[in-house]
């Protein structure tokens, strides 16, 4: 049975055009802009009257024309429906006033429009294929069931997210990321991004000054220049961001990826941690320390959060539920010092009230069940063994890339061998299919050339397979 | 079987502290915050060195002594656990550095922790027990299955939604609303209040000048204060929004209700509509158009949109999902003229990135599948009857309120006869557990005294009940 169709027209009772008219137009707009496509279902007259509010021989007398017309076609098993015939005709358009208007033929047009995969070698991408939807759908019939229809009313008196999800993530990040909070210090986000959004406008001013690590998070970077911050861009060595060149200045706000710095991938060492916390509370600068994907740690365990370290209350922690669990899910959030907690709660409450609950009391349960934790066991089992794979792989088709940086993420920054410039290299590798983009890309100042590969999202053979074609194509450059 | 707990303890190795020792003093600091209760489990000592990197040695010595000092206990049948003896015993706090924060106790954490569901009469609330929960569940499904594992992935492409929902409404907004646009032309958003704090930032500059109407809805006034706008209030009669006496202005964007005035519940006329448009078009004003419920009309058609009626592309149309479905889904929409189409995307993906994909691909098969258009019939039918039922009670316990405008929408504007504030009489009804905000809460200039009554979220005897107390309040005050 073909779908019925939304059909409650805007009818002017003010217009002389007669009602029956203004609905044979009305349909004739909607097949020629292929709204009503060939072959889909109208509603009945009675249906059709009742909802517009008018008699329904008007609505017999407006179908009687369409049908002689052609454009609609009656059937005694079908009913009444958009007419076949008109299949494939390029419809002129009607010369009413009911066209869309047309679209400018922008960037914003030509994207892909449906949803797409990445490929090879694009940085921060999980396996979504590893991820166990149907525990996840459990756990949402489970939510749905232990919340009841409270679920689906607004909670706008809940801004920071759903007390049962805050609580289990201050269990997650107590236990396995050392975070010391209350679960009231924490919001849920609509992803990371919106937790860094949120911070810009609430702790920045325009020129403020924000010291980022450089090459970094271009997301981050974002955030930043959308209040109209000053970026101190500050060097990253192999022990993390280097602070220690810059004892004169005193930015309002430090942004950091300190368990695996992105993109480099060094991890900032415990004697820069101290050191940093320690200079924060002495210039009174807040923290925002971005755990984008601690999960993933294969060789060793991770260092102590710098929110773990803080004593003075500097230090944001920000994470993200879209490595561990799947991107789409857009669950991120932020653990708060208490003198901040309500301002980003009113905050919050402007830019978009609070998020979907339904997700956000899954995700709880899905922590609470242990399924949260055998997914991130899982999944780190396999990653560690595609970073293997990986390594394995660019030894043997001798990729032309040292990776200073192995032992855990999601991505591998690579540092391109006497090569002149990474774009060029990047862009070399786009037209065999590949996306690898340079480190310069994440740079505001010249950085070593590099490559970022991640490499999580593709299964060994595709790691493998793509290795062997950048590898001949960075020996042919 | 207890659930499996989060322990991904982080271990200093740099610390003098044996490693034995810190896994002991992470499970007490665990235990006395309450993260790990009493009888849940833990895990075995194999799985827990693995997870951590260590010896499993090493575990079972800390286990050892924490069963030794009575904090875990062993059995064949369970295995390791937090020892129920310590349940209800008033945990003191340990010394150590692991401890929570405390909270000020602020307003934010006298909330109610859960979920709550609203008191009557709380404006704009549907009754989300008529949701087809079972139906939306199907389509999501269908979903998953349709886009398979891509919907999981990031979309970054897509900061303006899923083309497949966007492509829907547009057949819906065409159908129903009128509303011309190319699908392109539409921005997914998370509530229409995420649409509104877009615009707000895309829009206006400090100082700019907004009209909007006074009373009007918080949630917009709250949006174009964020940017530091001025507002300008325009006052309200029962031909909506009256422009006619501020000649001489030039707003740089104009906020209204049309399609049902909010609170106020008036209409705001064609030849206001056509004036309004025309206004906008020589002025180069932008108009945001909130339809925020215009699915409910039980007594008549609507008028055009304002949007249909602008040929100059200076109307934007925001909707939302969360009166037709259930407003915890957070699902919002803005119909851009095509030049802001590319600025919205792209503050779009500094904001947030892109909104949750799964629901966004239900609510596109929920549309096209027609249980959306039966669901808002069915809504409609019954949100007509307790309309009557609330004029039906109101006259019967003589309620001392008049209802001008009683032909659609969710909510009643009633106006107080002879009462001088409308504060005190909500604060009256609070007392006895009624919700119903008085008029001069959304206003910035003086108002009609009047209550706002939100009468689709209550069943018939609720409502019928609830009027009765509120008579008795009005007429005791």
């Amino acid at each position: 049975m073909p779908k019925q169709p939304p059909l409650l027209f805007v009818l002017d009772r003010t217009k002389r055009v007669p009602l029956q008219k203004q609905i044979s137009l009305n349909f004739k707009r909607l097949i020629h802009s292929g709204t009503l496509c060939p072959g889909k279902a109208v509603p009945s007259s009675r249906e059709f009257a009742c909802d517009l509010q008018i008699s329904r021989n008007t609505v017999l007398q407006a179908y009687d024309r369409l049908i002689a017309e052609g454009y609609l076609e009656a059937s005694p098993r079908r009913g009444l429906y958009v007419s076949e015939l008109l299949e494939g005709k390029s419809l002129r358009k009607v010369a009413s006033g009911g066209i869309p208007h047309q679209m400018p033929d922008n960037r914003a047009t030509q994207f892909y429009n449906g949803a797409t995969t990445p490929v090879p070698f694009r940085p921060c991408q999980p396996d979504v294929h590893l991820f166990p939807l149907q525990l996840w759908n459990r756990a949402r019939t489970q939510a749905l069931r232990k919340h009841g229809t409270s679920l689906l009313q607004y909670q706008s008196h809940h801004p920071l997210g759903l007390p049962d999800l805050r609580q289990s993530l201050a269990g997650y990040l107590q236990g396995s990321r050392g975070v010391r909070c209350d679960w009231r210090q924490i919001a849920i986000t609509t992803g990371s991004q919106q937790a860094l959004f949120l911070l810009a406008n609430l702790l920045l001013k325009p020129r403020d000054c924000v010291a980022m690590e450089d090459p970094g998070y271009l997301g981050a970077r974002l955030a930043w220049q959308h209040v109209r911050a000053e970026i101190h861009p500050v060097r990253v060595d192999s022990a993390g961001m280097n602070l220690e060149s810059e004892k004169e200045f005193s930015p309002k706000l430090i942004y950091t990826t300190p368990s695996r710095q992105f993109p480099t991938g060094s991890c900032l060492s415990l004697s820069r941690r101290l050191n940093l916390v320690a200079f924060a509370a002495r210039k009174r600068t807040w923290i925002v320390e971005d755990d984008y994907d601690s999960e993933f740690r294969y060789s060793r365990a991770p260092l102590p959060s710098l929110q773990s370290l803080d004593s003075s209350q500097r230090v944001i922690y920000v994470g993200s539920a879209s490595k561990a669990l799947f991107p789409s899910l857009r669950i991120g959030y932020a653990v708060l010092p208490s003198s901040l907690v309500e301002k980003f709660a009113k905050l919050r409450a402007t830019v978009d009230e609070h998020g979907p609950l339904i997700d956000q009391a899954t995700l709880a349960e899905f922590i609470e069940s242990g399924a949260f934790y055998r997914h991130v066991r899982r999944s780190r089992r396999e990653y560690a063994m595609r970073l293997e794979v990986f390594l394995d792989s660019a030894a043997k088709f001798d990729l032309p890339l040292s990776f200073p940086h192995t032992d855990g993420g999601m991505n591998l920054a690579g540092l391109l061998k006497g090569s002149p410039g990474d774009a060029e290299s990047s862009r070399s590798l786009e037209k065999k299919g590949l996306e690898i983009p340079p480190l310069s890309r994440y740079a505001l100042r010249a950085t070593a050339p590099g490559l970022l590969f991640g490499f999580t999202g593709f299964a060994p053979g595709r790691i493998r397979k793509s290795i062997e074609i950048a590898s001949s194509v960075l020996h042919e450059g």
